[in-house]
């Protein structure tokens, strides 16, 4: 249950190097490395496409139609940091544009995941701040409620706590709890390192069927070729 | 970040007669004698209609299109629990029918509510065994991959650690943490003793605006009112 | 575009016999007299079932998460009225619960249409109050920012203007202008006199194609029967 | 592809007892006895609760907003027959109301199956004809276009073939092969007659960890019980 | 209630230079001039990237899966005017493509706002036609039935008149009421004036918190920072 | 109803020559050419914008969170196919991603329709590996059940048979029979022919009212110009 009306000006993050390191990898292969958990839905979308991000995470619980929070949570940011928010209620508003992604900018924050809206996407873009929200909406948000910065969070499906590895790309955004950041880098660099060879010799007409020697298992499961 | 693979069997469930007692009070007050937070999304809806319970929550994570836990949860059920599942995975297989239902009964559950599918509604409601689900679907499913029991997980957007409170009703689902369960209680007791006399006068053609002095704040922030 | 912050005292209701007969017709017979516009999206669905109402409207034009101008439309309503709301953004929380439906039927309201959501849904069916709403969530508002009563608004994609008549029932919600009510009434009528006769050839074993001479145009735009 | 404008009178029906024989067993169960295939998608929803009924296909392929073709399929009908339709687009209109219920029901229809809207519940339901459609809508149809009748169509993701037997109840709607029905319905027996004894065991608190051997599997997969 | 069957040629657009400036200040930033109203809803998408436009409204009603009535509308366009269509029910077709772009493009149409779907959106990105849209489909319509030019329609939950000033962009889409073409644009450049300094200070890492003065009234709701 | 755990190794491919041809006449002129039947449901979207691709399928059955057949499907890639995959029940995971598209892309696949999730989408747009797509999220499957390969299948509402052409573009994707596709060629070449003549007629300024000659049929079907 969110605690509310709290910020948080202590946080544990993740290693620094893990947490920069995790971005190289990418979303699919952190997921897998993690053991295939700590994924959002797939509604969370980016603005942009081709960046791949990671960071220490900000949380940031909001309110419906308010996103006074923002403004404390900025505070909070440090250099590395990218804010994760979430709302009490479904809400599609645009909580944040180009004034609160300076401001962010400015405090070192590399990106924003937020479960509702954003807006202003066109300059955010050419900022090169990245977003990962499930709506756009140029509507906008009071300031009159307090939610909570540096609690706990869940977000898309995700449970984040602050200073989690939040690593997000193209193909979604995935939270890497801080004490295993490390080991998972390690795990996904090794899981990364097999891949060019596997690439070289599936790009050689390889088929997958022998490179991972499937047609026994396939045959025991029962698949029958039919000519 | 989920643990995979295991079952703990040894949770701290919330005081008795407080998790009893909320059911009576419904999600609707609980939830804002909690301070408006631990509601479940809303697309989760109940199979049956009428229905009312609240109970100490046994937790499960399901992989997609698998069940195989729900029967290791079975047994980790006592009497006064209610399940609550959640997939790694959006899916809206049929986790659960009837056989599991006269098994969770049999163990004392008083319900169920999992962010999936289930099916064999019609017998779940002659069962009276009460369901909350975001799917209903035919489709079966099988038992071959590891999740996890009471752990904490996030269900519908709401984060369950095993042991809380969790009440459910026509109007959704939410979760009392199970430190919170008596004082919670107490508040929506206490919330819910000013209602009758409310209810009287609304009912007696008073006006909201009267009996909660309204009028001068919405003059205040400006209503005008135009003949 | 919504006027904000006003609330209309005087409005036109429309003829009230016309308001009160078309209940019976039903949304679908009504919707076609009408000339098949003025239907809210099907997203519309009733809480209860087998219901069929008509009445005036009273609007309101509400803020996201915020239930204050409900009490400001309380004191508006008049006996035969029913109550149309929509919000200036999407929202699931429920604005609607006993106590403001207590308020509402003793001033004489015989119904709610919400595009959001509403609460304690038991007790409303156990009050006889029918709601038509788009969500149900025990998630209650707050009473902070002004919206309007009684201006002309947009509820699930339909112009409503305030003393149109609504009709309402099991297959969704149609809005009848006032100064078309008696006319359309009369060609409802008119409509469903023919139906009886229609009922009984079909009962009878005599097929449409027959009975509406369908025949020949199903041939002339080259329909093919294979045997 | 969809062969346009053709009404096919003769089609090869499902084994009559099979077809018939197969509603008690219900989707779920004849879904398992299929080999898991053959499921529409769960958006396919029943408008009456508590309903079971199997039935040979006759099928029809509808143009958006036109329900020309159920008056030509109406003739086809024969009794046992339940008809299944879908669109060339989707459509949330109410191509299905209480006149051509009336004139299925007299040709001795069994339900209808539509990937679109329907009207008239309340009445539809009153007259104990059973319906699965994906929406509810007021919005009649226009008789403009020609579709077809007893062609194969893709209805909720799952092919049906004129004459197969279809299954629906409040759980969903299954479709069986016309040639497998004997076979399905003898597995499904079969299957149904192991569920008696299970659900003694599993209501007397034998745990299905123990009646389905699963405690090794699960051993061996790496469960681990944490106290 | 929508008028089927006839086509206003004269209508009264807005203020020109209002109707041309309001494309630079952006739908979120007229969204908030406007006072928060007049916002169609956030699904409706743009086919193209980092286009901003404004114009005066051109309305069309549509019937499902029929396009008849955007070549009515062809006609009434002027230079400087955005076509804003809707269809009496919800519909992915395919209704505008090059070769209606093409004549809208001829007739000095500065884009289409359409609640429904659109296709060869590869070719109208090239010729610089603007679209904002609810689906793509590569489904064509017919053209057969009346709807209507110029009249009042609901587009994506806004109302809007003909004449009214669209402003859409990577945000969303904006109506403002003509009569309130010329003030809306002087609020939004007053509104934009104050952005610049704004944005100055943010990036030279002034917070929010310090800038609108937001710590007292913070700490007056009851924010507590913990360290 | 879908045939488990085969793999046909002999399917019949439309010819060739039709089969590349179609692809330059995109989605919705062959759509319309092949009588307005054949197209996927809308939530079936590109990666990647502007590419037009046109092959014959090979189809995939895949089961729930596991992508094993599509090792399976890699042997029976011939250059110039197309894989056309479904799932047994919706899943949004990522069944493909880089390591199956370089595979895949060796064995001279043109592309990937699959009614399920991808990941790796920024490195599939570089390698030139068009996918079209209803969901994309970083989560993997795993290769545990079988399905089959080059069955009919049913995918995003479409009926697709191994060795039927399949074209995708920006606007969707749509199934040629094999057996009509020289046919279909040539209607969609012919109706190709006359847009050159209309577009420049329509960018001269000429209505479609005019150059369609619907002046005399919209006034006999009641339009009323209004001034």
């Amino acid at each position: 249950m969110y605690e509310l009306g709290v910020c948080h000006r202590n946080i544990t993050r993740a290693d620094g190097a893990a947490a920069d390191g995790l971005a190289a990898l990418g979303s699919a292969t952190v997921h897998e490395a993690l053991g295939r958990v700590g994924l959002m839905k797939p509604y969370m979308r980016p603005i942009q496409t081709g960046v791949q991000v990671s960071g220490t995470a900000v949380t940031v619980l909001l309110q419906p139609g308010d996103n006074w929070m923002m403004h404390v949570a900025a505070e909070q940011i440090q250099p590395g940091d990218i804010v994760v928010a979430t709302v009490t209620a479904e809400c599609s508003d645009g909580y944040f544009g180009d004034l609160l992604a300076t401001s962010f900018q400015a405090r070192g924050a590399r990106g924003l995941i937020i479960e509702a809206g954003v807006r202003d996407v066109k300059t955010l873009k050419e900022m090169n701040f990245p977003v990962w929200s499930r709506f756009v909406s140029s509507k906008g948000t009071i300031k009159a409620t307090l939610g909570s910065v540096n609690i706990p969070i869940v977000c898309a499906g995700a449970w984040v706590t602050p200073g989690d590895v939040v690593v997000a790309d193209d193909d979604g955004v995935v939270c890497v709890p801080a004490a295993k950041a490390v080991a998972t880098l390690a795990a996904a660099i090794k899981r990364e390192s097999f891949e060019g060879e596997k690439r070289d010799k599936l790009a050689s007409g390889i088929l997958g069927l022998d490179m991972y020697t499937m047609r026994e298992p396939l045959a025991a499961a029962g698949l029958k070729y039919i000519d």
